[in-house]
């Protein structure tokens, strides 16, 4: 079975609820997703206007503890999720709610320090995390290949999903999907992306 | 029972697919639409960039024949449909339609002529066609009354459904929908604005 694609960033409340969804679609549905990094500081970058698929600055091209806080924060929390990748893919999991949670739900701010007890929560072999962290050229590495084929892709916000059939959409809701909600929710973004219409955009207006 | 609002521009070759799927529902499931106008050259007028709740720059305030021909093309159009609201609703639709036909369809230009080709399709009165045409500060007036009411729903693309219930989305989709299939398309709409999750947007990543 191939896996469902979900692109996200640790900056975005509508990817981390997208990333909950994803966890219960796996976990009680069955369904396979692999998560995915896209930097909205880099999409959003200036330097990158020209072209979406061609940056030409990147976030992993910067030194650590540069930039913006959400830069700073961003960077440092992709390269703990491909550290915390490196000891399995459910730990993986486990440590990107972790931080979401941490982040959008308890409202922390997203510092190392937030990302260090988050490796908590989720149970990480501490000193293994550690030593993959180290390994800082290995882990940016890692993170560049997902934001190449972010930019392939033609992502430009957070949660992306890519369908197995090729089917790639931008999913921004705002609510929490329940338990019960979850597969009912997931089908109607499916059927909206598989419509014979071609439906490229629903878009919510919004009042003065 | 409160009508369904579609905003629509002629340029816009999704509004015309929004204008006939619509047109379906409402002759072939007694569903209740109601025409409305916003205007793409305003809404993407640098003057107006500031706001879309707030035009400077309104498409109502041009002298004909003054500005681009998206612009003098779109002015005319709109004119002429307000004009053809005039003899009966059934006639506006008529009208809109064989227009939308003739521009997106056919490949017209957006012109004097092709609008009155259109209004001989839609088996208006031409003499009270040209005469209602005629009072341009009335049908200003009343482009003006949408292109407000637009501005206030913040409306930014065409198809815009506004709801009953006050939803209100871009709906943008390639392919023109089929009769059988009218029902289903815009019931997946309306889930997808009615769903607990408070879906904002949905939209294709296109690859490089």
């Amino acid at each position: 079975m191939t896996p469902t694609l979900i692109y996200f960033d640790f900056l975005c409340p509508y990817a981390w609820r997208g990333v909950e969804l994803a966890d219960l679609l796996r976990r009680e549905h069955g369904l396979m997703f692999e998560l995915r990094h896209f930097s909205l500081v880099q999409g959003n970058h200036n330097d990158n206007a020209q072209s979406r698929h061609q940056p030409t600055w990147w976030l992993t091209d910067q030194a650590a503890g540069s930039g913006s806080a959400a830069q700073i924060g961003s960077l440092e929390a992709f390269l703990a999720d491909q550290a915390a990748a490196r000891q399995s893919e459910e730990k993986r999991w486990a440590f990107a709610l972790a931080l979401f949670r941490a982040v959008h739900r308890d409202k922390a701010e997203l510092s190392a320090q937030t990302i260090q007890a988050a490796a908590q929560t989720a149970r990480l072999d501490m000193a293994q995390f550690q030593t993959d962290l180290a390994e800082d050229g290995a882990r940016r590495a890692e993170l560049r290949t997902d934001l190449a084929a972010a930019a392939e892709q033609g992502v430009f916000g957070t949660p992306t999903f890519v369908l197995p059939e090729g089917h790639a959409a931008y999913f921004r809701f705002a609510n929490l999907v329940s338990p019960e909600k979850a597969l009912e929710t997931w089908q109607l973004y499916v059927s909206v992306l598989e419509s014979d219409a071609r439906i490229e955009t629903i878009k919510r207006a919004k009042r003065a």
